[in-house]
């Protein structure tokens, strides 16, 4: 069955049995109205963030499961909630598809979303479909934040440590193994909600976002909005287990795909000299935590890697 | 120039300059992090909704300004919110463009939808762009409506009078017309905002829905939800001004477009019977207002016209 034979209202029909009542007080109202309806909690402020993954550019059928893709779109945009240091409230998909994809295949992006979202408290209140030439899902994901508290990219300053939790460079591997024909990519990225949050609540924090485009591109971004500049350890940079000599056996280049490398969504922040070191914020955010490097005055300084040419990932 | 030439991030930073600062105290933070933040009013929910205009599904360049494309995308989005009775608070903007789109191609649609932003206090607050085989815009809107007051379209209940703002058939009446070759459609839809916030504070009001799909259809998503049935005389349905004329000349018929012709972007609503009648309605909402039938136990009854093989607008 494809979607041309279940129409419009068939396909939201069954999207919405797959979403199924939201949980939790957050939501007033989900999907089957105009709108949906949510409730933050009395002094909360509203964080909006989306994000949308494009067939042939985000992702391919022959390389990735429907349910992983589908956690992936949102995965992403939780990524930039955690960034903020905010709670999901719930989220709205846009789901765009040629009449001819298999119906199976539209749901199974679907289940893949809401599984997702039912681990991370993220309900599907809403969305849209309609047809178009390739597939892809728009997903728009809110949190929400105490008053005021909400983490922002343009709050570094001279002084303060980076830090960034996890590792860096699998997800660029793993892409890079997988375009050379290698093993499909299984892995959807753990968006670091709770991190975030805790970290938003930390004394001493300053600014953060999550490594999306690459760790040079995102960290560009920090400075810019702060108006500072830094100094990065590469010899410090946390790699996955085994990374090095997985590169070496792949002829890739590790400094590259850790330095440049996008999608591994960890956060990248910085706390103000006196805060909490990296082995306390580990225990406290429950995930690795590792010193990177300084913001200073202005520029971009690396130690113990050769710049690379380009930096992050281009869209056009 | 083509956005291959600028870039993700030179385009981003182009639009966040038509963008500009987000007016108002319902936004904290606008483009330029890694979500926005929006703040409702103590004891408001928040709606939330989604909507995609797709280049060959919803518009040509062909037969429409960029402009034009770029205010309907928010439009629909803005009418649903006025259809929830919520004020809008921002909206974001998931651009996806193939990267020889002209530059000010893709600009014209920001400039377009961020021109009706300020005319509806509704600024663009945040977004994405993306590479794509074809353009597209998905705007998610963000409204603000006092708790528990949202109009939802399960409030309908047997014997309630049926309405409707404006006129009907005119959206369908151009696009017939341009279809063949005729003038482009220049028109964007104006969003019921103000007629949706004081339905919403009306006493005796009922249920809610914007017509989008055409009136058949959505009158039918209204009598599913609040599980009632309608009997509907067609010969009050209101049209624009001379529209029997220009669809006789047309040779199109003329109940076709009223009752199935959708994108007319007017409020279809419910009001009990000891409600305020359509002129008093008219005077408060400041925009015309019909009363074109009433709200049965089941089934759907249509006075003074032949029912329709088919009805409203079909995704796939």
């Amino acid at each position: 069955m494809r979607l041309r034979d279940v129409g419009e209202f068939g396909l939201i029909e069954r999207i919405a049995r797959i979403a199924g009542r939201p949980a939790g007080r957050g939501v007033v109202l989900g999907i089957g109205d105009d709108a949906a309806i949510v409730r933050p909690r009395r002094g909360e402020d509203l964080a909006v963030t989306t994000d949308a993954l494009v067939e042939g550019v985000h992702f391919r059928f022959a390389t990735q499961s429907a349910r992983t893709i589908g956690a992936r779109a949102l995965a992403v945009n939780l990524s930039d909630l955690a960034a903020m240091g905010a709670r999901p409230l719930g989220a709205v998909l846009a789901l765009a598809a040629p009449a001819a994809l298999p119906l199976r295949t539209a749901l199974d992006l679907v289940r893949g979303l809401v599984a997702l979202g039912r681990r991370t408290a993220c309900p599907l209140v809403g969305g849209n479909v309609s047809r178009a030439g390739e597939t892809s899902l728009t997903v728009t994901a809110l949190g929400a934040v105490a008053r005021g508290r909400a983490l922002l990219r343009s709050s570094a300053r001279p002084g303060d440590r980076i830090l960034v939790t996890g590792t860096l460079g699998g997800a660029a591997l793993a892409l890079a193994r997988a375009e050379r024909g290698g093993a499909g990519i299984r892995v959807v990225p753990e968006p670091r909600l709770g991190a975030g949050r805790i970290l938003a609540r930390t004394r001493g924090g300053g600014a953060c976002i999550d490594v999306s485009d690459g760790l040079l591109a995102d960290l560009g971004h920090v400075l810019e909005a702060s108006g500072v500049g830094a100094e990065l350890d590469a010899r410090r940079l946390p790699a996955p287990r085994r990374f090095a000599a997985a590169c070496a056996r792949a002829r890739l280049d590790p400094w590259e795909l850790q330095l440049m490398g996008g999608e591994d969504y960890e956060l990248l922040f910085t706390i103000r000299p006196a805060g909490p070191t990296a082995s306390v914020l580990a225990r406290r955010l429950r995930v690795a935590v590792t010193e990177i490097g300084t913001v200073t005055r202005r520029g971009l300084r690396l130690r113990g890697a050769r710049a690379p040419a380009r930096s992050g990932w281009r869209h056009f």
